[in-house]
């Protein structure tokens, strides 16, 4: 029998050869018909999608296959798959900018991709190389540079996908899976956002517990609170917060975490947003807030139209609906927003809570000096118009 | 302007037509290239579909399509779709099993129906008509008859399934969605199951909390577990057993219920299940399980192998894992065993709890007395050997 020193299969010393996900095999199939860019803003959130989409897919015998960039598509799948009965399915959202120079530009990107992978093992999906994933979404956003919006506060929406493939009913960890990258230019999240939103404080259902999945990105977290929302938006509201426990702590709106602005008794400004215990999203909006309020009152730098001389004291702690009662009583409660990559910062207007509403003194103005600060200086980071550490990358 | 009387086109009154689900809408469109039927059992369960799936779809605007029983083949979606990022995914358990007339027969179906409504609602999917999809799924089974295997414990899985289908990536109820029914022949779920399985008591990861939706049949409900299952199999176990609180309460494994038979001191036996409090699936084997012992002890039929005189006690409440310890200590746990469409009865061997393992008298042997007798009576039932209420159905 003739042993072969370098195997010329897909079968290495007995062994199956499982590839890991490889950006050099890249297969770009660039579609015939480009789409017209859209005129108007009056699109839903995520509605339209761009010309091409990025699929890889991994089995268990032969691992990730060649990533593809090829026109935008349905996908055929398997009725049995995994992704329709047992949900192992996970998610990232990334918001790609025009640079100063006309280039594309992400934010943060490897925090989403590294917030990927944990996702992905959380339930069970296959590992892959997160630097060989950000490559190939750079490249998939360059193809489609045409698409990102020029427009300030508009941009171009990313939403990297795994989708577990198994097709068969038992209940198991899928052992097939499908990355997949989608993209659709976006404007404001909330139509009407010149005023804070209205949000409903719901303590019946509930979002996450300890020793549950509410502090991943799951497509899983998402569908229970769909109804609770349908039925807020009949009375008023737009959006759920999510309160746990007989204290009724706060944790967050579903896809947002949520902050608020305390005047504190020496006239500076307490800025508070529950803890990561688990039970809220780690988001990385959440994170550059908090780092450039601490950087403002640290004197690293100064953020638009708050005086360098207000001190912003940042608090990670448990947070609950009675002390926002209390103080907006007191008339101390500034503010109240939320963040996320889809609204980077959104104003709260009013809060139901126990049938009545806290109403914020934003309401008819919107976002509030903090909250306006954040938002400018984010964006600002994000479009590449500010830098700041190495938050904002270009695509190239 | 004239006035139509009757509306001749999608649109009444000005308002849209939205049409019911209409079994009399039914499209029949047959493979030309029928599978050969399965010479072995050793497929893992659900691997083998028949031929054909039953499809629906949902528009907003329209309602549901006609119906259409067709060749089994991979479902087009768009990348964008709910039921990929948002999982509002519901599904169905059932089996057909043949009758002594050669008949296909459903259990308690429209049990199924109502309790996929219920999920459907859950996860604000548009609503159905459950008699509809009955006869539909009925159809499906029929047209499929020659699938159904006739070896005794054998059966045609059926897997009634909604997912979103909006095709958005705003957070948002989904107001598309596709209703599909796929089958696949089945024999035991468990491999090797002459012997108890080993399950595993898990508290650090929790299935489901007050308020959560571990009482719908969610797709969602899954996923969370998929890891410590994985985890648990490395340690020798082959499921988990869910426990909520500090108590360590027993909830479920996750897909089946649980109940033990103990021994109780005036020499009749105890058989306890945890209570439907919302944490725990409903599940119909368990409803047909705690039905016929309590029928037993009621004289009303006598199960296979018991004496008549053997009184059963049927108890739906908070069970402990602290409990089974102690009852194992003192000789009185005589029996625990898994229960569900697909398993039936499935007999647990030991199960894992803080490094040590609770083992069953029953552990080589596989089902005791108990478990035995229900295994039987219900798969009697199911396949109409044994008339009992209106629980098996036939298809025509």
């Amino acid at each position: 029998m003739e042993i072969q020193t370098t195997p010329s299969t897909a079968v290495a010393n007995g062994e199956p050869h499982i590839a890991p996900l490889d950006p050099y095999k890249l297969i770009v199939n660039l579609s015939k018909n480009l789409k017209a860019l859209p005129i108007t803003d009056d699109a839903h959130f995520g509605e339209i999608k761009t010309d091409h989409m990025l699929v890889i897919n991994y089995e268990p015998t032969t691992g990730w296959s060649a990533p593809e960039i090829k026109p935008y598509g349905p996908l055929s799948l398997d009725p049995a798959c995994s992704c329709f009965h047992y949900c192992p399915n996970v998610f990232e959202g990334m918001k790609a900018y025009i640079g100063p120079n006309g280039e594309p530009r992400l934010f943060w990107p490897h925090k989403n991709m590294e917030r990927l992978a944990r996702s992905a093992e959380r339930v069970a999906l296959p590992p892959f190389d997160t630097d060989a994933l950000l490559v190939l979404v750079k490249r998939l956003i360059t193809v489609e540079a045409r698409w990102i919006p020029s427009k300030p506060g508009h941009s171009l929406y990313v939403r990297p996908t795994i989708i577990g493939t198994r097709p068969m009913l038992g209940v198991a960890a899928s052992d097939s899976a499908m990355i997949y990258v989608i993209l659709s230019p976006v404007g404001r999240y909330f139509n009407g956002d010149a005023k804070g939103i209205p949000i409903l404080a719901v303590g019946h259902s509930v979002r996450s517990w300890p020793g549950g999945t509410g502090g991943h990105k799951l497509g899983l977290n998402y569908a229970p609170g769909l109804l609770p929302q349908r039925i807020a938006e009949k009375q008023g509201y737009s959006q759920i917060l999510w309160l746990f426990g007989e204290d009724s702590r706060i944790t967050e709106a579903s896809g947002m975490n949520f902050f608020v602005v305390v005047q504190s008794d020496d006239g500076d400004l307490d800025i508070i947003t529950p803890p990561l215990d688990g039970m809220i999203l780690p988001g990385l909006t959440r994170a550059s807030c908090l780092e450039l309020l601490d950087a403002h009152t640290q004197g690293k730098t100064v953020l638009p139209n708050i005086p360098a001389s207000t001190r912003l004291h940042t608090h990670e702690r448990v947070l609950t609906m009675h002390e926002l009662v209390a103080w907006s009583a007191e008339g101390k409660l500034l503010e109240a927003f939320c963040v996320g990559t889809a609204v980077v910062v959104a104003p709260v207007g009013r809060i139901g809570f126990e049938g009545k509403d806290v109403v914020l003194p934003t309401e008819d103005a919107g976002l509030g000096l903090v909250g306006k600060a954040l938002w400018e200086r984010v964006v600002d980071i994000q479009s590449g118009r500010v830098p700041w550490e190495d938050w904002s990358v270009t695509c190239e």
